[in-house]
């Protein structure tokens, strides 16, 4: 088994948390309901095992290589990739106008997660993609839809965003790269790009770049920057490809992990300038990407569940396997599997109640998009938008830095062989590690979750969420079994740490920015935390209630067992987070810069 | 700058926490004051900052390497091995009998921690020849310690450790390689044996390999396992070197990192038997073993502070010089380098705070070793190497995942840049991630801390512990600073919880080991993080001391900051900590073994 898609989670986490049956009753999902879903799921299940996961470890061992300006991937990606795309995989939450399949989120989302699992290399080409899809659907023109988004929903053209440069990294405000308008409509781009995902390779016959750049006369800052599509192919009014853009990859990354993608440094205008088509409105480009923002912070914290799945997967298969020492309580004669260790054990759980409670939160975000997306209500669209964004930088920062926790402890599984390469482990603990810092840094996250989603509304959506876990407390409160009373115990204490943070935060923000800031990153944690914590508690309770009503037994009972670990060993993290936050700024702030 | 030892703060250790002059009281260290260790550390500084420290990189790009046997270390290593070998480093705390310099572990633990830094993969050929010469100095008869110890000590010859096999990692009563007696008292050694650190290299002309392995009719388990010594070439008496003896290195694996020290597969025996020699009795081999354990994971324990300080220079040079986003505060009227943010600065002093913290408690524990073997009564000496005993699975276990934690903060302060390996960053991650597994894993130091250090002498040296803590809390209260106070408080609640987890586990050991054992990682994770924190709060007692006399207010201030970073950031996780122990059994327990 290299691995087994969890469909069977993903369908509860549908049915139980993300109510799917509700989305299936908005208009456009009427397609959508819960049989959809298993048929998509099972379908995605068969390509990325069968034929993406084979390929994670060779795109390991036989990278991207680089020469002479073209890229080279891993043996079998591109006939995958063709594959990915043939099969409808690209278009699955895109619209149907331009080829795509219309799906929720909710749907797509589990898919992504399976690609994912399978191999987070490949999949970022597909995400790339996304994102580029996602730029020209905001503000692309219509002639630039007709023309590029049927051919990259298809997957016959790939997509990048190419935003970084040497000194703009996470602040976009310092891009020099530059536009000069041809008086044709067209632009010529010069400058420099560097951490471009895919930004070459040999998969598809056309690479269609999104460049943020200046124009002639532009604000300073994030104010005058403007979004170009430029096509590595320039492309006739029919879509049909002709001359090579003066866009050149002059060379691509030596990374830690995912080293199947190639990381590319791109060069626009070296030979006289790139041919680039504006997107959308002069200035406007950053706000263009804060719309797709969103989907491409949530897509990265699927991407750490993934991993973090996927290392469980390779862990407790090794644990049932290797032999080593008697059990503790003496209950075996001789020396067993290692899974019978109660530390070994710990760990496995720990991961499992990490994975399976962030995907949880991803789910129940997932469903929250949709709703904002598809709900015929303006007001209801504009409650769940909210709700979606105050959980995406959640999803992002906290399931990402879960999956570096989740993904080490997949190395200590494996005791000595964990550290050798070949064992697998090391590869998804190298991988993960680039998650927690793209698109947006866990600060950046975290920075957005004070900024924009708790401090601009005053707390409002942060006051209601709270609120939906305390009806959840209620709930596991009148239940009899010990697992639920230990939930809603551990839910209030964590509840209420986070409210006396938000409090704090609310009371300090202005007065006192650094110390709020300081904070920052442990709030997010907190707030990540208990919001993967919440869900599980909603998971605990309808395994409850499938259980009184005699339903699959085994998986049930195991859910229940998850949740209680969750509470007990996870969400007794959250105090000790709300102490430092709260207390803990002046250390931080009366350290001179130059004592560090 | 590559590295920069940490003298100061090392000497502030060893004045304030270590009591040097004490030990220079004690019979044999009448040299070792502290003026001796100023001179010893500020040469031991130039040799690794200058000599080792520029061959990490090299050695992480151009690892070992393995051909028909032989194995070609890093360019560089071997002359660098040379001088380290003249310069009597390998000999510093190993008796002047043999060649060493006779100095305390409270010294050489500080050059240790340097060479460590300078480059983990070197040192470990040293920290092996170390094992090696202890296990000789333990259980040698006279004519080997004559013959061998002399030229390891003065580098000529290296030493490994041969315990493990495929079948028997942590688990030793496995073991299967076998000796046979020969009637001349030398005996014929079979077997395989596998992750043998430096194994096999070019850095010595000779390698004295300590392999465990049974005697025909030993007992089972691993009261049957005998120690010996295989030298790769054959020695006469007067050491001069013969013919090459029955061992080959077979391969060398491809690990996550430590890249430069080669990890043999040896076949000991495949053309006739290897001939080695009895040490010490029969059947008592891994007695000796556990009797230079104590060493060999102190050593590793050593390693993690390393490689965490390594990483801090890193992520606080880089700080300093990358230029992204203007101050939250608005202090500066454009994009600042990253260490005016708020985040930055809490993971440069998470950071600070855990290698300080855990260097400290690492030097007290040195100083306990170092009483417990020379001073003059016996009942000093049982206390203080209960005191050494007791800190050891904390020093291994606690400062190494404390350097898993360190290093990928490192990482993450160099943002996209940090998981690019040209910076150097992620190679510390990778590094550091064998820490936490190698004489023996965080959970067999648990199981050790639980079982011999806490339970069997009934709790009496773990109650000690926590007296010695509300000592400090006493002093601490009665100072007017509100870091004082800070850390006061918080050691307060640290320690209450460790005495709730003590009495926990005493009164659960036997009834049920299952969930004692299962929280026997968090434990010791509560319990090094407290040490830590004991030894952070007398460190800000006697910063507080200085700054009265007025005495190097820079390094003291800081000192006296970090030290309440400590109390707020990290001694606050103990709490959550003794919560998933106590209450977070259940969960554990009553989980299938299939559900897995």
């Amino acid at each position: 088994m290299i691995y087994q898609a969890p469909v069977k989670d993903m369908l509860f986490c549908m049915t139980e948390l993300a109510n799917i049956e509700r989305i299936a009753a908005l208009p456009g999902f009427e397609e959508a309901g819960i049989d959809t879903a298993q048929a998509v799921l099972e379908e995605c299940a068969r390509f990325t095992e069968g034929v993406v996961a084979p390929l994670n470890v060779a795109g390991d061992r036989q990278p991207s290589s680089w020469q002479d300006g073209n890229v080279t991937t891993t043996p079998g990606f591109a006939d995958a990739y063709r594959q990915f795309g043939e099969g409808g995989w690209q278009g699955l939450q895109h619209p149907m106008d331009f080829g795509g399949q219309g799906l929720p989120m909710t749907i797509a989302a589990a898919c992504s997660e399976m690609l994912n699992s399978a191999n987070l290399s490949f999949a970022l080409c597909a995400i790339l993609t996304d994102g580029a899809i996602d730029a020209l659907l905001t503000a692309g023109s219509r002639q630039l839809k007709e023309v590029y988004l049927p051919r990259m929903i298809s997957g016959e053209w790939t997509g990048t965003m190419n935003l970084t440069e040497p000194q703009a990294g996470s602040d976009l405000a310092l891009v020099r790269t530059r536009a000069e308008p041809q008086g044709d409509g067209t632009y010529k781009v010069f400058g420099t790009k560097i951490f471009i995902t895919y930004g070459e390779h040999d998969m598809a016959e056309n690479i269609v770049h999104l460049v943020l750049a200046r124009l002639p006369g532009a604000p300073e800052g994030v104010k005058g920057i403007s979004l170009f599509v430029v096509p590595k192919f320039l492309v006739d009014g029919t879509g049909a490809l002709g001359d090579r853009n003066d866009v050149q990859c002059v060379s691509i990354e030596h990374k830690l992990g995912i080293k199947a993608s190639p990381t590319a440094v791109l060069q626009f205008g070296d030979h006289g300038g790139a041919i680039g088509y504006l997107v959308g409105e002069e200035n406007r480009g950053l706000e263009y990407m804060f719309v797709m923002m969103n989907a491409a912070r949530y897509a990265v914290g699927l991407q750490g569940i993934a991993v973090a799945e996927r290392a469980c997967q390779l862990a407790a298969a090794y644990a049932k396997e290797r032999v080593q020492s008697r059990p503790v309580d003496g209950s075996l004669p001789g020396a067993a599997p290692i899974i019978h260790h109660p530390d070994v054990q710990r760990m496995l759980l720990t991961m499992r109640a990490q994975t399976e409670g962030c995907r949880a939160l991803a789910m129940a975000a997932a469903a929250a998009c949709d709703a904002a997306h598809a709900h015929p209500e303006a007001e209801v669209r504009r409650r769940e938008q909210a709700v979606f964004e105050f959980l995406v930088p959640l999803v992002k920062g906290y399931a990402t830095e879960m999956s570096l926790e989740v993904t080490s402890l997949g190395v200590q599984v494996h005791g000595g062989m964990g550290f050798i390469e070949e064992t697998g482990a090391a590869q998804h603990y190298r991988d993960a590690r680039i998650l927690t810092i793209y698109e947006g840094t866990t600060a950046i996250q975290a920075n957005d979750f004070i900024g924009r989603k708790t401090v601009r509304d005053g707390g409002t959506v942060a006051r209601a969420f709270a609120q939906e876990i305390a009806a959840v407390e209620a709930e596991l409160r009148q239940r009899r079994s010990e697992a639920a009373q230990a939930m809603a115990l551990r839910l209030a204490v964590a509840r209420e740490a986070f409210l006396e943070v938000l409090d704090w935060v609310l009371a300090n923000v202005k007065s006192d920015p650094n110390a709020v800031f300081a904070g920052s990153v442990p709030y997010l944690l907190l707030a990540g935390n208990l919001a993967a914590g919440w869900q599980m508690g909603r998971a605990l309770l309808a395994a409850e209630d499938r259980l009184e009503a005699g339903g699959d037994i085994d998986f049930m009972r195991r859910k229940v067992l998850v949740a209680r670990f969750y509470a007990d060993h996870i969400l007794t993290r959250v105090p000790g987070l709300r102490d430092s936050i709260v207390a803990g700024s002046e250390a931080i702030s009366e350290m001179s810069l130059e004592a560090f």
